[in-house]
């Protein structure tokens, strides 16, 4: 049903946030305990600890001449619920969610393994990156490069 | 008065943000009834329902070296308020404001809108940016390419 | 399935937010044109503006000394949806919503109506807050009494 | 070396925020897992989940007419920091945390706990409340009485 | 204008913020230089630090039954605006700004000061509080008792 | 103890923010008084005002395979409460921080001079930025071109 693009195409950017709440734990399995203390400090505490994390979703390319959308963000939001919240909230990142199955879940590896989930359900001619916050103060971003 | 610029230029971007009001309804006339519920769910609400918009403008090129400012924020604030918020807040952006005449309301049209009723106003090697909140879920960023 | 309450209660506060985005115009019908724009001014335009109103819902009561809850905020996210959220979310307050009949829609007014909507869900021996931001700047609060 | 207080007190609150981030289930051991599930929901998860929980303490008492402070707020920021965020920093309250040995950590329970473990610190002619964010959406509020 | 108010009140709180830039230090004039530095530490700062200060002012009272109105909104903010954001905004408030000779320029005391600025121009009827953030950390509450 | 990087990089920006509080004057010495109050306003007072400075500072560069970590968000941290916060929070910008004798401390300036004081510590291959909040609504960005 959605229209046509034109030829001259104005370029947006459009974005969606969600959140979800998880517990994690940095760790290596192949350091020892003293390594893993080192690196990730309190990060590395074996009962694990959590977070409120906050997703930010941005897909980038030309406005629908006709709707005057780049992406419709009502779906965007069911993509995200579906792929990323249902998976990850409530849950426990490094027991419970097989996408962290020898992959230390930082803020860094999640980015990038939400980048590469959400990836495949959006038209290759748009231009995706992902944002995420650990806390008000950590965060970090993924823009597929 | 303001000084000229050195040759050696360091490119900082300024940002002003500012808030409007209004009312709007998402909707293609030459729609279906059904076309446009489909596409446009509860934004296609006949009677118009509101948002508080969040704008934030960014201007990007060289400090001068004497002010160490790229742009006086003080006149950016004026001419948000004279360009954009006298226009739009407190308006029912469909009915109130010609700018969207034929033109559907959406964050990308009203992003894409504002960049160009700002774009005459500041110097041609100075870059322009808009970023507008609908939501703090749902928000748009034009570059102007 | 909820156990009783112990003798010597702790009263603790919850609260949970919620937001729906409207339209709506202050306007006094039995008032002359002028009058209206005198005491509303911008706020009384025909055409309506809008806001993304956030609400927080405040219940405050005795701790089950066995769930640890005042009230399960899981129910209570679900009275917010199906009696506010679904009534007023993408409506104009004036034209859409019953409630405001020969009411204005004053953030005072909305306060009010919502904990009124609210109040019979809830036990009676539990109070009941509503503060309703109608921006980040202008927000009000209803106890009840 | 704090001078004493004049007669005419003037009644002042005073408040400092800080965070935590720690895993924590909800869960009552002498329920069924059904009964578990059924009341707590996606917070009952067996591996954990986990928040970035914001912490507000409250203290009210009069002004000292001299230093102009109700309380010195780098002694209620180390009071916090020794007795609650080192407490419960990346821990997972339910196996790190022997206050919770016992307690369900709900929020309710957290802020009450929080509550008890400052006010021995806290002269008692001060009033002392605890409001805890579990999410920006979800939150308690604990006066102690 | 304003019609006078039913007999049955419903009592309501209103909201406004406002914000201000200061410079200020915190020093008792009668006390050594160490005993400044012990109790009031790096705000101590002889050449003055500074903060955005937020300002909140509640009023609470009845809701008028025909406007909908506890209290013009647009009257607080102007009534703000000449009292507290002309008097403090990018002042010193130890140098410039006569209400704080011989007053130690604490949140308390700002707070004390500003809701006895505000008091006189609010129907003694109305109910008023004051709210002031130092920083997003730090911050006080005044209800004039 | 960090293992060399592989060959395939995924590149991603880690953020880390911090505050400070600082007063500050805007003041170009060679200009006269009316031309520095026509440009400056009341940023020119000569008693200065100040602010609650938020700083983001972001690195760009290639996660480690086996951490998960870009850069160690502990260790910049650290290097920020060192350099930037022990050297400007609590601090007068003009008279007390060598770093702006003979420069004029707008957010433009601060956030080139925080730039060049953090590159020397980051290695030469990770991308660094910084913005600096002056203001909620008054905010610079410096990629160091």
């Amino acid at each position: 049903m959605l229209p046509i693009l034109s030829k001259q195409e104005t370029i947006v950017s459009v974005y969606r946030t969600a959140h979800f709440n998880a517990a994690h734990r940095l760790h290596v399995p192949s350091w020892s305990d003293e390594e893993n203390k080192e690196i990730f400090g309190l990060c590395n505490n074996p009962n694990y600890h959590g977070h409120n994390y906050q997703l930010e979703v941005k897909i980038t390319g030309p406005v629908d001449p006709i709707t005057g959308y780049v992406y419709d963000l009502k779906i965007l939001k069911q993509l995200i619920q579906d792929n990323i919240i249902d998976a990850y909230d409530h849950r426990n990142l490094n027991l419970d969610c097989p996408d962290f199955a020898g992959l230390n879940p930082t803020a860094e590896n999640i980015a990038v393994v939400i980048w590469n989930k959400l990836r495949p359900y959006i038209n290759a001619d748009l231009k995706l990156s992902i944002k995420l916050y650990e806390t008000e103060r950590n965060y970090v971003k993924y823009n597929g490069n």
